[in-house]
């Protein structure tokens, strides 16, 4: 019986030492793509080519055609939480594994998340941009004491419940969170812990001085923060996005820039990366970073082991330990 | 008998319109000098020239010759906390109280410290550069997990405490905690509350991945970060000062950024400012505020009125409220 194959769509970390000797120890072979996310097409090539029995991919498209042209296919294994970029439908129907790693990076995304908001609160990457260029004017400060704020938060999965506390508990600011499961069991208002309230959409819409992103995209939230969502906003807010960047219209967001409905922007995420529209990326009243909210020494070791081991527990014919599907059999 | 008179030798926000309303109320002339600190020959002369009874002043120069020069001085307000810029022994001399607000901008200067050290930590400064320079690469992230790391804090003062507590309470990261008065009554590892221990100077150069300067200068903190205590660091740490840039030599930073023994900066204040070197300035691996850490809407607010009326109550023969000396009469 020939080797099973594991090819590694995309990796944006320099090298794959973590996963060659994972794979190594399991005598299962290892093919590992570029770095940066291919298109669609070249990754169903790569698959075509390689007719690997499990997938890993962290942003590549793995489509429908990818799956159904590997054909003895038997997991495809994000290296990450949200399943946007997978055809898991495909996968199921063919009885293939779609797994994740839900939590290697709560610390990193709240971290970031929370790294953006004081950034934008106390000035940093603005004013280290104007140091950068010569100058040196404190009179043209326009500060906030966090202590003061009230910060909505989209999204209560575990990335959102941690953001929460640390805003809560680190720097006693009011923190209301919104999503859809918690609107099934509280009322606007209900307090989940001390200084964290349940809210409805509108009330976070009226009363926050910043939003954070930590949603999932899918079908319901794609395009949430556009023109209609921007009008509502009463407090001039900043807008943290740290999931992904389909939650957000581009074109509403430059308006509501433009218009002072909102007072800045943190993007981590933008619809277009890796090489998402200039005129987001440029402007002074958006800080941008390139899709990292997840990474750090200890998260990427993390994710990179807890994949790999994955795949190889699903080739060895055990269950996965964080299935997405039921497949069919 | 002719009207009292204080003269404001500086004010880094754009109007004094705060200022002029509560002396216009209490019947007190108010002379108010430029945005920008000038020089201590400027301020002499305009001393001499206005013999006015309360100075208030920022970050200006209040020399030994601008306090003799005014005969009935009777009040020198710091529009702040430390005192390093008033020749206090002058005042003193002469019978003049001196006053500050020690405590209007605890919150703010603890923010901006934790915001400088999630920014390093996250990359938010150095990446968002890179994006305003069209680069998306987030393979070249080199990021950290803020609860695995050890932050030491040097001064522990009303805002020294603040920022201990947010770390920990907040973050749950490791913080040590150094002053001279600590050191008089605890032993290095003593666990003040959760989280936060005291430590000596040489426990936190060992163990610290990020060292806060929370502390006065003065003649015995003058360039306490020089090439003898840098060469002690063990982990690579950030270095953050958000107290007073005479508290690091300029050059020995650049040695120790440049032999990796620092892993970056990140400084509101800089020796030299407002001008400050151009090579510290433009650095890649040190992120740069213009002294804006005290600064909030809520706190210049609070500073200004405080100490206009902390003016006001001396001028009206009251004792002040936040007296830092004891004049001779």
């Amino acid at each position: 019986m020939p080797k099973a194959k594991v090819v590694l769509t995309d990796h944006p970390w320099p090298d794959v030492a973590v996963e060659q000797s994972i794979f190594d120890a399991a005598g299962i072979e290892f093919v590992a793509g570029p770095i940066e996310a291919q298109s669609a097409a070249a990754i169903d090539a790569m698959i075509e080519q390689h007719q690997p029995q499990g997938i890993m991919c962290c942003w590549a498209p793995v489509s429908e055609r990818a799956i159904q042209s590997a054909a003895d296919l038997r997991i495809v294994a994000r290296l990450g939480v949200g399943l946007d970029n997978i055809s898991v439908t495909t996968a199921t129907a063919r009885g293939a594994w779609v797994t994740n790693i839900p939590d290697y990076c709560v610390e990193e995304v709240s971290d970031h998340a929370i790294a953006m908001l004081l950034s934008h609160w106390r000035g940093i990457a603005a004013f280290d941009r104007e140091a950068k260029e010569g100058k040196w004017n404190p009179a043209s400060a326009d500060l906030k004491r966090t202590r003061n704020m009230t910060v909505g938060i989209i999204g209560f999965g575990r990335i959102g419940q941690m953001t929460a506390r640390k805003l809560a508990r680190g720097f006693e600011v009011n923190v209301l969170v919104h999503s859809p499961s918690l609107m099934r069991s509280f009322h606007d208002g209900d307090e989940l812990e001390s200084r964290i309230r349940v809210a409805m959409l509108a009330s976070i819409q009226l009363r926050a001085d910043a939003i954070i992103l930590h949603l999932p995209l899918t079908s319901m939230s794609k395009r949430l923060v556009n023109d209609q969502f921007l009008s509502q906003l009463r407090r001039k807010p900043v807008l943290i996005n740290v999931s992904r960047g389909g939650l957000i219209d581009n074109e509403a967001l430059l308006r509501a820039l433009d218009s002072g409905v909102l007072s800045g922007a943190a993007l981590d995420v933008i619809e277009g990366e890796p090489t998402p529209p200039r005129e987001v990326m440029n402007r002074r009243d958006i800080v941008v970073t390139p899709h990292i909210a997840f990474s750090s020494d200890a998260s990427l070791l993390e994710l990179r082991q807890r994949c790999s081991e994955e795949v190889v527990r699903v080739l060895n014919g055990e269950m996965p330990v964080h299935p997405c599907n039921s497949p069919r059999r």
